[in-house]
């Protein structure tokens, strides 16, 4: 602790009261390295606020302060969003005590939530009632819908049911100077002026901290089917998703494109995976249709498009999962593609998106790019294919030095984002800017774009106390 | 014109040549009385920009110049908002020049269009390309694209494909300072900063000019199964609604409510109007399931769902459109609404949202205060009830004098408004707030929004210089 910090801090535990700021270094550590560990700061200290108005008292203490504030969540970005920086006069506000469900209104298909609640709970209470909240991704268990909200996070069901930002009807918000925007509507329709839920919705904390949202609900699914696929190619891949689109009345909720470099690390790292297939083909497909009705409906249909598929040349291969253990070793095979490349060691990670149709010319130009100039290597490019959303990723290969890898990091970032850009597509499709990519975002981004988002950070936090460092730069 | 005014008009004349500019009293005058007539206006005069840079040029002038700039589409506006004020200093800038499908790409679903494009021309390009615009609203032959992305336009089709914005993947925007944002990405996931197309698709022209846009666009249905349904209240059509959208796999595309009093309405005054059921019901509803596929699934479906509901009692009756024509003639019952209280002479219009789930209470609620305090008038509360939002609306009773009626608008308004209010709704769902709901937003947004609404607007337009007195009050 600085010397000039132990005015603030002594006002913050007159503010909040002691056991809601943490300040002994054991207890602040866990909040002060991000998920993937690509950054270790320091903190002036942890507030643990219990409600929307301790959350705005605490921004307008820190505005009048000029302190920056840090919120954070389940901490896990994959951008270093929600960790301090190394300055250690940062406040980490962590959210995780506005963990409760305020409503669930079935007949409306909504619920209101608040910032802290993990999404896995958001999805159990969902459920109770009979209603699907759908986003869905790898860490539901541990992060929070704050963290999803705030950066508009996305997942394997955005196929049908769109990003976080799809999923909201209202938000509540602690702006910088301590207002509190209460906005909770529950409503369908509202043009009753500026779309100001859509701006905090992805801002990463960078405008005001989102205290709470309703959020939109769908009719449970009782039914689904799910297709584990070879096929030849992403082309193939890309006729099949359009078809499957049309079979399923556009309720595919799932199309992950795998390749086969992705399955290998798999088999090999994750105990009790196997191919689902006879035999291995150079691309796989997790597909699936859900349905709110019982019965066996959507399974006829998506075998019957598939069958159709095979008939025609189209797929090589399909197995439709026989029963919920099937369907879950499927999924198992997608969901652990990140922890396969965790454990084969270093890796290099691109979370880039082109449109759809242009998704196998991408594959292909950047997939050769690779071939020829990069050494040492794996290249794992799997995800989200229906959304043209690929995590375009590299694995150190078996035995070879991780450092050299290391050393090529920033000219092959650089190049697959130029590839990008040059398909009209994004450098960060689900993960957000954070920390990690805000030189990317100078660096692609319209300047006629930047200097409007600029401007807006300007109008709302004029001292820069929200998550410096984020998104823009200063 | 004012001598004031000469200056500028010969400046325009020479930015645009003068086949671009309409200066002639005769050729401005359909420009300035908006489609309701509630306004009739005045113009500096009338610019007809050929493409996106000539847009931004003219804002650029009007900046430096301080002119006032109002945008206009296919001036449909049900709120007055595309047309100028009285001072006869603003100029109409019409979209309708900048008219081209620039190109449709069905393997990502997506299309890019030029503003003035005609809402109709735009779902026929999407058509011809085997894909479905979804956007669908009774002014679709004459509003234009721009206005649609302007107002964030609703229409009948909400409940599965969403507003206009939910519709919009990229834009192109002309900004007051003549800078061209243009950001026509065709991408379903793009995490990279603040979400600026959501906010100026609602924005009415007070924050920039959308020049172009790319939209989303779905599997074009192939099949259809239209019912019209006898109702004995709203609790039973909210009963019914829930019941459909899971039956369909939430495909339920459309679910108007149309009340005995609508029915009267359109058939006394829309010649060829009958009704489809054996016999009167206090309300009906109209409602559709659409499919990608071809052949008869959608239509047993909803058959078998409206047997199932008729078994239980929770409908009165009911029918399914056994043809085209049919189809047809149930869509015109509900789509006559508006020109039948158009032929049934002075009318007041409350288009009002609430959660779907308190509209029956809603209105049991506005019902009986209407019985108790409106006279001369006949209640027409119709509309988008799968969305929570209704034309709540009153028609003058016949041989009634209207001039009763209007002394009673603003009591009438500001007793819906307040007990929509009270409701957690919203006072305008889906028409926006031009020039006519200004104070109503002014009363109704809650203060925190409003000064971060007007902080938006002086941060992208200081001079004031778009589309003024629009939306926000001065």
């Amino acid at each position: 602790m600085t010397a000039t910090a132990r005015g603030p801090l002594a006002a913050l535990r007159d503010l909040l009261g002691p056991q809601q700021l943490l300040e002994d270094a054991a207890d602040v550590a866990p909040f002060l390295a991000d998920h993937r560990k690509l950054y270790q700061g320091r903190a002036l200290a942890v507030a643990l606020p219990r409600d929307a108005r301790e959350v705005a008292a605490i921004l307008k203490f820190c505005n009048d302060a000029r302190i920056g504030v840090v919120p954070q969540g389940g901490n896990t970005s994959y951008c270093g969003g929600a960790t301090p920086d190394e300055s250690g006069t940062q406040l980490v506000v962590a959210l995780r005590r506005l963990n409760r469900v305020r409503e669930v209104d079935a007949a409306n298909s909504a619920m209101v939530v608040e910032a802290g609640c993990l999404l896995a709970q958001v999805q159990a209470a969902a459920e109770a009632a009979d209603r699907l909240f759908p986003l869905s991704l790898g860490s539901e268990g541990s992060c929070q819908i704050g963290g999803n909200l705030a950066t508009n996070a996305g997942g394997t069901s955005v196929l049908r049911y769109g990003m976080m930002r799809d999923l909201v009807l209202g938000l509540e918000v602690a702006l910088p100077d301590g207002r509190l925007l209460s906005t909770l509507t529950a409503l369908r329709k509202d043009n009753t002026g500026y779309d100001l839920k859509s701006l905090f919705v992805g801002a990463e904390g960078t405008l005001g901290i989102i205290t709470a949202a309703c959020l939109k609900l769908f009719p449970a699914p009782h039914s689904a089917a799910t297709g584990f696929v070879g096929l030849r190619d992403p082309a193939a891949a890309l006729a099949l998703l359009t078809e499957l689109r049309a079979a399923s009345d556009d309720t595919l909720s799932s199309f992950e494109l795998i390749p086969h470099s992705a399955m290998t690390l798999t088999l090999q790292h994750i105990e009790g995976c196997s191919n689902p297939l006879a035999s291995e083909h150079a691309w796989y497909a997790l597909v699936e249709f859900s349905s709110a009705r019982s019965g066996d409906a959507v399974s006829l249909r998506l075998e019957a498009a598939l069958a159709d598929a095979h008939g025609r040349g189209l797929v090589e291969d399909a197995v439709l999962a026989q029963n919920e253990r099937q369907r879950a070793a499927f999924w198992q095979l997608r969901e652990s593609v990140p922890e396969a490349q965790r454990r084969q060691g270093f890796s290099l990670k691109h979370d880039i998106s082109v449109p759809v149709s242009r998704l196998p010319q991408f594959i292909a130009r950047a997939s050769a790019w690779a071939e020829a100039n990069v050494q040492h290597a794996i290249l794992v490019a799997y995800g989200h294919a229906g959304d043209g959303n690929l995590h375009f990723n590299f694995s150190i290969a078996t035995g070879e030095p991780e450092t050299a890898l290391q050393a090529q990091g920033e000219t092959i970032r650089r190049s697959i984002h130029d590839l990008v850009q040059e398909f009209g597509g994004s450098f960060s499709a689900e993960h957000g800017i954070g920390r990690l990519k805000v030189a990317e975002l100078e660096r692609y981004a319209p300047p006629v774009e930047l200097a409007l988002m600029r401007s807006i950070k300007q109008a709302f936090d004029p001292n820069g106390i929200m998550n410096p460092g984020k998104v823009l730069a200063r």
